[in-house]
């Protein structure tokens, strides 16, 4: 992967709804991407844990960027569906996911993303989901 | 279902993350809960559509409080996973999520949830989802 | 539907390993398909209950021929993934299964299933399934 | 885990419908089960491929027993829920299952297992799952 690539790659995953919620890009090769979240009391939910969408949300972006790197700009990825498994509660105040394509398909892709919760250092895997998308070229989306 | 339940249920549903998200509960009965969002941009992902990750926070968070129609205020609901699929893009303005229990065990439950996006009053079915929630005594949640 | 093609579908969903497994057609519609079997000692677990992978089989196979009533026979339907949920023990002695296309995209089905368990001619649903499958043209199949 | 141990899960693992499948316990360790499968014509469907049915059964019965070697024989695994993808289509002639416990929680454990096509000494990934399942104690389980 270029750095100029993975600049490209590092800004595009920060727009709309996860520059929102605060996740940042940290790491990205081909068919994998790292991100982190730092955590403030509006990823919460009623008990005082970290929301179940966050991480879902945080899950599904990262996967879509991994999947992202193995295309070529002249495509885009969307999310057919996902599942996403949920071990312990998560705390904080750092979040880190990392994703990886585990099915190459030229047109559908398959990603995993572990989600850790990590305090005073210590990682803590609390959810993992498994991604199934589809690269489409931007011309056909713009298209409808 | 009490009004009173229902106004509990309601305010008890617009806290940390889906506040800041802008989800709001508009009704309830037992076994069903249905939610309603007014999209902004902080909503969209990179192509413009509504992101992934909103859709699932609204469906597994609407979910959730199906799910707690059917207990007494003594639990608290917990997601131990679920599994969503998309149709087709989200752009809203309107977006609204209908989810009820399909399997109320005691301490499992199964809910559904369908997300619609709503235009010039015409609902169209943009996403569906299947979650797997725990009944946990909130004392016994508290102890951890 | 017209009747031959029914019957061409009735046929053509039991072949190989549902054969093996004894799995029948009852209706068909256009996105319905729906199937029935006769438990045998063969189809149980090491408790007694109905195998879970009897009911995923049943609900897969079964949702799979719901997408195909919905192209032609120059189409051949394949399973990208499912996730399948377990409510209660099957124990039979029949089976009953309902699919149906719930997103007809026209590479992409999304499908459901419910699965019953009916003893003295009262359903129970035991298990219920969503399905993402695609419609890939025969001769591409063939090529690999 | 002791080999007397061992014995009882090779044994107990075959038995109804994974002994009418043909599928073999050949490892096992904590958190750790791996089968195989010798294909026959039973195991295909319409378009000659190795049935979904036949791979989900494969990998929800080894993930059963992965969990059944975390807990003592005083419990019952049961499936609660599972998602599976279909990498691509599996022609054997051997199938080797490989999963393990990734969230052990002494109620509910998650489990993923990977399957593989086997030809000529090399291994394909086909398909991989994640699989939630609860241990309950024998004695509940008969009182239902």
């Amino acid at each position: 992967m270029t750095s100029d690539w993975f600049e490209f790659l590092k800004k595009d995953f920060v727009q709309g709804f996860p520059a929102f919620c605060g996740f940042e890009a940290i790491h990205a090769d081909y068919g994998i991407f790292e991100t982190c979240l730092n955590v403030i009391n509006e990823h919460r939910q009623q008990d005082g844990f970290i929301h179940a969408g966050v991480l879902a949300t945080m899950a599904d972006h990262t996967s879509g960027y991994a999947s992202f790197t193995t295309v070529s700009e002249k495509f885009r990825i969307l999310t057919v569906e996902f599942k996403i498994n949920y071990f312990k509660p998560a705390t904080g105040p750092l979040i880190i996911c990392r994703s990886k394509v585990i099915n190459n398909g030229k047109k559908i892709k398959v990603v995993e993303a572990e989600v850790f919760s990590v305090a005073n250092g210590i990682e803590k895997l609390v959810s993992k989901g498994m991604f199934t998308q589809v690269a489409v070229a931007s011309e056909d989306l713009l298209k409808g």
